[in-house]
């Protein structure tokens, strides 16, 4: 007789959020979410790069990844940074095509500072509302005229589109995808263990005024 | 999984902070400081755990490491993180061994959340103000009698001991340790370009009050 679950390699977490990574991604573009949404018990990250290769940050530290582009599962939900990397990456066909592909059988996708670039070439945010870092704002909005840019926001959520402000913005984006996976009650916990002052209304951007932006 | 890339790289940057890993480290206390240390000029980053060999956090993704204990430089600056992995690390006479040994040649050496336990029972904190985060703060407290151990602090500053509370108050540390290493400007500009709204005051600790701590 085979013993109950002898052969059973399944997850205890059965859904799967996917972490892009490229080389030069910008440190807490990845690891401000990672650490919000890796509390989150029904999921796990599974960190891609185009070839499967580890990575290396902006700051100049390795990341390990799970697996290539072509062997990634579809993911739950997806999280793009953004960084220097960005500027490259924006003609990677290979990359596009994988968001594309990705982003149509997610429940969430999710891009950090510049990583709304990539979405943006990608057409993914056509239509939509989006929001991007302030200092490559223009750049950023320049990768598509089809979406309606909001240069003031800490966040932006339009249907399963999530798309937030300037780096540390991805911190307080991802604890109110942990709300929004999960409940409020986990999100606020969540922040409390890391001693996280959470900025919890995506509306309030201290930097579009820092900045100078014209509203 | 592809291991991180362990390649020694011979770098521009004269001076070295080491990144102390190990299994179950707490992603945000490592790469909440890398994002702001990672700016400065004059500094490389090197990660480094026991063995040499990639290591991987709390939440599940790994991070590669440039070098062994045995095999590290010695260290302009050093980063000790917090995490579960903690509970194991107390007891390992190696990783004892490696603070000690870097923390005699250190300029400075910063503990994050419970990081400041492995630093305690190192017997480094001793006869010095420290602090730790407010979950753990016993356990952490426990370590060593003979240090003045400060419940109510964001970050303590004690000669060229740096300890700060949990989590997320590792990266309010890290700018002012850019202030302190360079200068003022450098930290308000690291912060500005992370859209990062920096608590700079090490006495301000929201979650001493939250957590409803005797004072």
């Amino acid at each position: 007789m085979t013993p109950p679950n002898a052969t059973t390699t399944v997850s205890a977490k059965p859904r799967k959020i996917g972490i892009v990574l490229f080389e030069q991604f910008e440190t807490l573009d990845v690891f401000g979410p990672v650490q919000m949404l890796g509390r989150l018990p029904d999921y796990e990250l599974v960190a891609v790069s185009e070839s499967g290769a580890s990575i290396t940050s902006s700051q100049g530290l390795p990341a390990g990844v799970h697996s290539s582009f072509a062997a990634a599962p579809q993911m739950d939900g997806l999280l793009v940074p953004g960084g220097q990397g960005t500027r490259r990456e924006i003609d990677n066909p290979t990359l596009l095509d994988f968001l594309r592909r990705q982003f149509e059988g997610t429940a969430w996708t999710a891009s950090v500072c510049t990583g709304a670039a990539l979405l943006a070439k990608a057409g993914i945010l056509d239509g939509r509302r989006a929001t991007t870092n302030k200092i490559a704002f223009d750049w950023v909005a320049s990768q598509s005229a089809h979406v309606d840019w909001q240069r003031r926001a800490r966040w932006v959520v339009d249907g399963k589109l999530w798309t937030s402000s300037g780096v540390s913005a991805g911190t307080d984006m991802a604890l109110a995808l942990v709300e929004f996976l999960h409940d409020r009650s986990m999100a606020m916990e969540t922040a409390r263990r890391a001693e996280y002052v959470w900025s919890n209304d995506p509306s309030d951007d201290p930097f579009a005024i820092a900045e100078g932006v014209d509203l």
